[in-house]
């Protein structure tokens, strides 16, 4: 059982969203979250911006500084072959510095993510607005904000999202009540940590959330869970759901979607990627009570790179989401593809159940 | 300003300490917890045996194993030679798995560590226990144990340490009231995360803790900080120290001994590495009320290694701290020297102070 893509695939393309400023170009626009919000349905957008250049030997960095105890966007000039000893310019995404030991140590990357809000009533067609709803600020963003996700809890919708900078990617939380304004609650999972999904209310008294560390000495990336009072503070860490041997997901595995409950646990969407970083999407049932326990788990991929907008782009063969839509007994993925476009699919829960094998 | 060794050093090493089983030999007997406990000092000594081989082409690797629910040591034989293709030993602390893109791989450690107690009325001449304390036991633990410190805090000994699996290395929290039993309070941080040290009260409401990520795709190993009010879930994670460009800190940094209060701050002594693993340590002066405040740092280490028992060991070039007792205005610094002895410097606080500056 897999899930069905919309037939308007892909939803939203760097096409349709306006770049934040004239010198900037929109490389990708991916992996959002999602939310009903009152009447509409909001799609909170990872766009990727890097700076135009009319040289191919010039390269334009974005990033954020602080100057006069404020952090301010700047853009610094490398020039590839005069920068050719000190820096490795070879892949597209960032600069490496060259290092004695022949270490790769990422100095740079290429583009700075924002994020942006895209409003619709069918969940289907979209209309993107004209300016970022959130942009990087402060020491934790200076490299940008990455892969939102919504977890709507009473009135507030809150934002969990990867905070990049030379200090490591970690994972930040903000809140917003109206997607006019919001505020940032810091740092709640510190480097290397991403793929954080905040389940949507309290179990047994205490917040729960999936999250990804990436260990450096000993490890693989697998999958962790957390507990909170206070969506603040996070512990009783527990090792949840390891990456395989072999087949789709030997590579790295991760939190997906915002889990949602059905009546037979919660469903949580999550992506893994095989050791050529072929990313696909499978589900993982847990227990109502105890989101620790694992009841069900697919066995094969509900959604695998087969579309050319997920075979082709910034990063080949890529199907990644950060949110689904579960309303009226479907479920409504929303994904990016190749890491560059967003797109939809759609299954039944019945569907989702039997991919499950319950 | 430096410390000075104590004439007796080193105070414990491998032969003062008794195998926790026949087949086992004390390798190293460092990086121990200090507190000082009714009319004792107790040292919280961290134990890495291996397993006794006579031959030099076996190696035997004890680590736990689940079986029936429970974890129980076990002894794995590896043949150095028929055992090549699969397996790198060419490093005496680890065996690496063989991969086909030429990754290495951790797979096993040949030591495992656990805690035993030594008791001292004077802090020099000590009494170590014929049994562990603390054994490694469950899913984070099956590599061991590594590196406690002892925070008090009331009337309660908090051990914070690495737990140490094929998992990650993790930081764990334990308690004892009497250094007879103990409970364990589960991963505070997960993988890579060390050199974790709580202060020993509340600040401002919150606890505080230094702690030590080790993020793989960007970041240096910085020291960060962190709040809880509870020591069991940690948030508002705060980029705190930085490996420096160059010099004795150029490698990795991480905290040290359990931070102590005095008249002009919070003092912690942590450790630095430079890019060839010499580990040295230095000073930090925290404000009272905000330790997130560094007020003084010293330029030059306090302790670097020197003594032969330093320089040379299972790692050789290593002065590493856990804890410091500080009495009558004296800092005593129990430390590792070369990851196989425990040793003893002290200071004066008036030249703690001259050597952070103040």
């Amino acid at each position: 059982m897999k899930a069905t893509r919309n037939f308007k695939n892909p939803l939203i393309t760097p096409a349709d969203v306006k770049p934040s400023r004239e010198d900037f170009k929109v490389d990708c626009t991916f992996n959002a979250g999602i939310t009903r919000y009152k009447d509409e349905i909001i799609m909170l957008i990872r766009v990727a911006e890097s700076v135009i250049s009319d040289d191919e030997n010039i390269i334009k960095i974005p990033l954020l500084e602080k100057k006069d105890g404020k952090y301010h966007l700047v853009i610094k000039t490398f020039d590839k072959i005069k920068d050719a000893e000190k820096y490795d310019f070879s892949d597209s995404r960032t600069i490496f510095a060259k290092t004695n030991n022949g270490e790769k140590v990422v100095k740079y990357l290429t583009s700075l993510s924002h994020f942006r809000i895209a409003r619709s009533k069918d969940g289907v067609n979209f209309e993107v607005a004209e300016k970022p709803f959130m942009f990087p600020d402060g020491s934790y963003e200076t490299w940008g904000i990455e892969d939102p996700r919504i977890t709507k809890i009473d009135d507030t919708y809150y934002i969990n999202y990867t905070a990049v900078s030379e200090k490591g990617a970690a994972t930040a939380l903000a809140k917003t009540k109206d997607f006019i304004s919001y505020e940032r609650l810091g740092i709640i999972f510190e480097p290397e940590n991403k793929d954080v999904c905040i389940f949507p209310e309290k179990i047994n008294g205490l917040y729960f959330a999936l999250h990804r560390p990436v260990p450096k000495a000993i490890g693989t990336p697998d999958m962790w869970t957390a507990k909170s009072f206070d969506l603040i503070h996070w512990g009783q860490h527990h090792h949840f759901s390891a990456v395989t041997d072999d087949g789709w997901e030997n590579g790295r595995i991760g939190g997906g979607a915002v889990p949602f409950k059905t009546e037979k646990g919660w469903i949580a969407i999550y992506h893994a990627a095989d050791k050529n970083s072929r990313y696909c999407l499978g589900a993982l049932l847990l227990d109502l009570e105890d989101p620790n326990k694992i009841l069900a788990k697919t066995k094969m991929p509900i959604l695998e790179p087969e579309a050319p907008y997920e075979k082709e782009g910034f990063f080949n063969n890529v199907v990644f989401t950060c949110g689904v839509l579960y309303e009226n007994r479907v479920v409504k993925i929303y994904y990016g593809g190749a890491d560059t476009v967003m797109a939809l699919a759609e299954m039944s829960i019945e569907d989702l159940y039997k991919a499950l094998g319950i």
